[in-house]
């Protein structure tokens, strides 16, 4: 029995450090604070400013990065990853940091994002004799480098991401240096921090938090930042692009106590349930978060419609892998693994349950399911973001389109809507955008539709469903709606995709 | 480093099973969802009908428990045990259930609770010719059966506990019987409940929520419940003794789902929090809660004041047995492993804390410390409990009184004062209730002495510190104070303490 | 499938250390040596002159005693342990040494024998109210001492160990002293030596040769040495019985470089064979050991007869736990994991194997058969020691009588004949022995039969067989026959046994 | 303290089959028949005929290819290997099957040999733009199929193999093939077997016998053997090269049960220490084998001699990575955990030991000085090889020629020797053999020197030394010495050797 909730999941989070004595066990607390972005496998390389040295393994930072571990990841300079990993290949193959040797020297990279022309730039470099030894997206960078006649590993980079499409968060660690590198769309978060005299760079600031590191500034968007014992050293070599940072890392992915593309994320999901409370209003005895992810909007739902607040689903914290689910079966036992009702305070109440999102809709009918269960006389779901239409090209691991449980339930729109959209036909990088109107090349793999919030809410038996408005869900982020990628709710895609299909 | 925080910590929980065919896969998810009551060691004893299967082991029961030991654990019957450990004797030789061989046949005990006099009695045990395996107080229990002639091990049971002061609740199987007795005072929670027609015992009832059992009834203080293919039988064979439940439960163990001594943890919580409010109001712009056990205090305290509740410190739930400190040391260490403010929530604000209870005072400390880097204008700290001056001795692992800060920072009473509690010298079993006048045989270990609040204030660096009265925690449970334990804020204990001394 | 060959086997090895900085470390060095005694678990218990610290674990002494288990043994003195265990119940419980607390304090006990009475006093002492952790003889022993008024420890022991028939070379750790003892008959070996000015002492001299310790002489059959800082207290408390020393420790146990019994163990195998070959002449091409028991005694026979020796099947010494035997199944499988024979110089030949014993004749049969597939003309067994026709009571697994071969295939004696050895009927301790005319309180369990030899060498496959006989194995050891126990040829032992019969 | 003698090692065992419904668990049973070969580490990479599944680890075949892993290898063909590795880069990303893949699809790899050029091809790879995940020569290979345009993979194969230099036993398996071969110069061995319909292939024969497979042949120098759903396609695409066979694998690498080369590995060390009693005779009272390498030798010696022939040092066979050695160190500590001489044996008497070969003399001292300790009255030591000066370039782990005391302890020739042999200076591939008169393109790398073996001798602290000579050992196998790589006793290499410089 898994234990995963139906939840989108960040791929993943990185961590570096230069010129710190102590890189690796640095890099570990780092890597510890941000364990909510990837749970099953971890890594860390160091350099002692010669060589590199690596570790990965399946499991959690605090088991799997030990202090033996530590002891052999000598050096002043590291960087690492933690990776949640999708079905099927979850080989120790796939777990980052890699860490390989060209012509350019030992280079090792981990990445939190995606490349959506990775499968075709592999079938390329495969035919011009490239050999792979893992199904990651990350390793055709390393390719591309490691082909790149360059006077430099640098330049080597520079010139093969200039021409990489696609979501980066990107750290290099060669002996010498340490590399971060943002993608001009800036989809994932990256940023910067000085800890006595060291820099370091992580996923969220969170990380920097827990190590007493001061939060310089976010890494911009198309910004390459070399670290090296002169300093720090960045460029942007990038063609500019319009921005497109990912809304979801401040629906659900980061912590709540990090700052995200400049905003608290606290704060932007504690508006976002005020909002919610503004757009999807109901009469009820109590407002209860979906825990954990819930609490924030929750609690600004109960601010704003003056509905008492209570924590009235618990959460287990303690983990396993698998449990056995005995043969006369549990009612929602997986979710009960996680989550259960406090009985006393439900039983008799009319319940405005705040979640995050609703992916396929399963973990919600069972929580909906359980709290009836415990006695409520009505339950209200209310989610703190739109429903969620399609998937993600850019990181987040998503369920196909016919999983989305609000892309199933809609209605469809009238034949030739997408072509309007697409045309004209033979798509090219580029074409799409001006046709569409949208960002420099994006496009649109599905026409809108209308959701048939009415069907979900019947599918997931709650008393009545309300989701935020996008626009009520970016104007609470506080961030410019110009630059905030919102494909998995609208399916408009800032870049082309492959042959316009779904991953 | 050790992520431990300062917290009174409950020693165990037990889980039993009796006639489900697939009872140590049932007693693993009891198990599961009763980790919070000890996370250093787990095991499980399992009948056959015929024989006793035994697996015990350090870790955390999804770790330890695997499929693989389930499968070995074979038979319809079960009981298991978690375990927190103190310092010094963590060996798998402590490890429960316990499980040995006597005259009586094969016999498998658990036991939560503790036995002030076990110290004693071992060296009378031993002096009789008892060999002790582990340093448990529990092992005597196992040594009196062996020695007692009876007709069968019920009897036997019966005359040792007849026999034995203290707390305990305590789950016994053989291979054609579970046991489920709790003392007569009730010190610590026992639920039985039912499961497809199998009967099923626990420490609290969110172990029946997680395997969908209904609960049933508490067992009662004095009752001894056998449990065989026959049914059910209750007995009350104990001198009845005033109750003295264990207040503690209600203010930190138990899980708020959780229904302890008939009442709903959770209300007692958010009532305390209410009652704190009145108590102790602040004027403040948020309330914070410090998680995880302070929320639902900070919840009341926010409804009950007015004033703004925000989850404004964050918990990382990934646990890691010892992370290494960097030599460069990280202000707050210890703490910011597990928690981490809201800066831009806390910043510029006036803070109320609210916790459950303040132990030695470090980690308290150090959140304050925390809050305060975070940029908090002031930081007030409200407990929803009184001062913690005094050890237990009913199966709480408490620091030695000098270590705790409330009994350290206190106006001693005037010389004598002690004395004239529990006078005559010469002190025996039952003189000193009727000296002290309270429950038939207590004493006073300590003359109740002014905890000077404002010097604990100090020591941890709030603005101001406010504690809930007695009157008003016993006042939230709903519970009648005759039957409360409330020995760990008063030094007043319902028994008899060995030598009068601290342990 | 299982590794393990169809031998006797031994029960275990002891080793005990006093005097040195780095006892825990020597224990493990000595245990390593005498792994051949014992291979399923291990332990040792160290004393640091306050407290006993106790390690025992499943599996071989270099994986289970590791560097790190060794740092935790603190202290200059330790005892260990090495155990083959018998099915069933295997578990931790039953690994030596035991270390538990009574009225004569800390105290830790390894045992290299076996209690005959052990089941019958478990009885007594479970009526007595005893408490059982383990199903194991040596823990009687610990109640015993437990139970016994004395002085100090060390007369516990004397006074319990008067009153215990059987085997026992013991070795006691208590906080302050370590002490040896081996039983009035001597059944199992015990040594004593030296290095560097501290004490030790082992089941057999080869352990002494890896630490580079000195061999000082036998612990004598009867002693009991008490080594504390005061140095070695020598002395001889139980009633003197006729020496019964274990003669497989010579035919198959020991090992080679060992002096066991003041013997050398090479030698005596050495002259087995040659009085083999005299016995038991082969007309043949090639003398071939079944390694590694058989080499000794193949070279003498060898040696004997002028027929050449060849080392003419393979060992493989790389262990594995369990092998999966493919579904079409090998031929010899089981066999074939530990041996190969050579087919280039079998092939067309006439070979004598030479084997140290056969027990249930199922390895023998099979290795017949892998000898003859690689191409044997003539495949001629011959046995280093007479039939084994009876188990052992003494400390060595041997399988029940009804398994064993030579017991199976016997043309059993007129009815009457073992009542004419046993008479009179009410057998007590002591009667049989005048009535029979052996030791001063043997009995024999079953009258000698006539093995049926041909019948044993159809089972087996081979074209001849030939056993040892008993005056000819006694005679190669050196030892006075008076002094031998031959129980498990003979169906003679020297003391009682419980109810006369079979284990 | 690390148990690893001085000794020669052989760098692995390779083991295919295809065409077996349990591929997996009979590879596991054939690399266990191989785990003589490697000992660091091991893997498989098996087929269903879609996808290869690959599992590498450190440790022992028993312990790493454990059940749980069988189950998940499935399919009906498989490659596995075990490894012996150098010190230093011991991580698992050098342990093999390699498994990639490329354009020619998924391919995995193992290798039994060495390519002397791989570190030039990978410097010309990492220009080209190849990247690197080992260190391992064997990585080079799958770059050049990578690179190599081609109809298949098998041609893609074959290309590469043409234009490599070296040893390599090499099997590829693809999704639908088993590809074994062997280098024009046959340097390692490579055997062809039939089990049940499926044919496997071995680098020893061995392993057939364990699994009961049948030898069918040696796969050819410089044959290339394709096995797939058709059956066996052999051929013989590369260059004809004089036959190279390494002549250590007959003296000291195989098992004595295999048949290597088409001769009995068995037959040619009896008949080297036959060779060597007439070269080296003694007068002395025993032969004793160094075991277990020296047995078949010194019992060839002792036939020959007519001297006493007994196994007077016993192998401890447990096996432990490491021990701590205690402060107060123990003599010939290292030699000591796996080698106990017999004092009974050999006090008072003249021994000759017979060993395979010396090559450090470090451990020949502690045996020799050992066997002293034990009362020795003369030692002389005789080796069944000459002595080892030069080391290998073609799969074996030799040190550096400096660590050779053979090499070390030599008068060396006059200036300009070896100029004469590999005369013109600016050597290149080819041009030496014809100036030196040897194979095709050998070359000398030190012009021969004399040993001084009397030198040799004294330090190793021995009473005599004798080396068979290099005829005696050659004719001893039985092949032909024109087919031999003699290159560690002679220096002279059948290859040009990179920059004409020792590894």
């Amino acid at each position: 029995m898994d234990l995963v909730l139906d939840k989108f999941h960040e791929e993943c989070g990185v961590f570096g450090i230069f010129g710190h004595h102590e890189a690796s066990t640095i890099a570990q607390l780092g890597l510890f604070a941000l364990q909510h972005r990837g749970q099953e496998a971890c890594g860390i390389v160091s350099s002692d400013g010669d060589d590199l040295h690596q570790f990965r393994s399946q499991g959690l930072v605090a088991d799997a990065l030990s202090e033996d571990v530590l002891k052999r990841l000598i050096g002043s300079s590291a960087i690492g990853h933690t990776r949640y990993s999708t079905a099927g290949k979850n080989t120790i193959k796939e777990v980052q940091p890699f860490s390989v040797t060209c012509q350019h020297g030992q280079i090792a990279v981990c990445h939190n994002g995606n490349l959506p022309y990775a499968a075709e730039k592999r079938r390329e470099l495969e035919q011009a004799g490239a050999i792979f030894s893992s199904t990651s997206d990350t390793e055709t960078l390393l390719h591309g480098i490691a082909r790149t006649p360059a006077s430099d590993v640098y330049e080597a980079i520079e010139k093969v991401l200039k021409e990489t499409e696609g979501a980066f968060s990107l750290l290099f660690l060669t002996p010498k240096s340490l590399i971060a590198i943002r993608d001009p769309r800036g989809f994932r978060p990256l940023v910067l921090g000085k800890l006595h005299g060291a820099w370091c760079v992580a996923s969220e600031t969170c990380a920097f938090d827990l190590i007493d590191a001061e939060y310089i500034r976010e890494i911009e968007a198309g910004e390459m930042l070399i670290i090296d014992e002169n300093g720090l050293h960045s460029s942007k070599p990038f063609i500019e692009k319009p921005k497109s940072v990912c809304i979801f890392e401040h629906v659900y992915f980061s912590r709540p106590d990090s700052t995200i593309f400049g905003k608290s994320v606290n704060e932007s999901r504690h508006k976002m349930g005020k909002q919610l409370a503004i757009e999807q209003p109901c009469d009820a005895d109590l407002v209860v978060p979906v825990p954990d992810s819930g609490v924030a909007a929750a609690i600004g739902y109960a601010n704003q419609s003056g509905l008492n607040y209570r924590q009235a689903i618990i959460r287990n914290h303690y983990v396993g892998r698998t449990f056995i689910e005995p043969s006369q079966s549990i009612r929602s036992f997986g979710v009960r693994l996680k989550l259960n009702p406090i009985k006393d305070l439900i039983n008799g109440r009319r319940v405005v349950l705040v979640d995050d999102s609703i992916v396929r809709g399963t973990t919600s009918k069972k929580i909906v399911e359980m709290v009836r269960d415990a006695g409520a006389k009505e339950v209200h779901m209310r989610v703190s973001c739109p429903p969620t239409i399609s998937p993600c090209y850019y990181g987040v691991d998503t369920p196909c389109k016919d999983d989305l449980i609000a892309a199933r339930f809609s209605s469809p729109p009238a034949k030739g809507a997408l072509a309007a959209f697409n045309s004209p036909p033979g798509l090219r990088r580029g074409d799409a955008a001006s046709a569409a109107g949208w960002s420099a090349d994006g496009v649109v793999l599905s026409a809108p539709a209308e959701t048939n919030i009415q069907a979900i809410c019947e599918y997931i038996g709650a008393d009545s469903l309300g989701y935020l408005s996008l626009e009520g869900m970016l104007e609470a982020t506080g961030l410019d709606p110009a630059t905030a990628c919102t494909s998995c709710w609208t399916g408009k895609y800032p870049t082309l995709i492959p042959n316009g299909k779904a991953p």
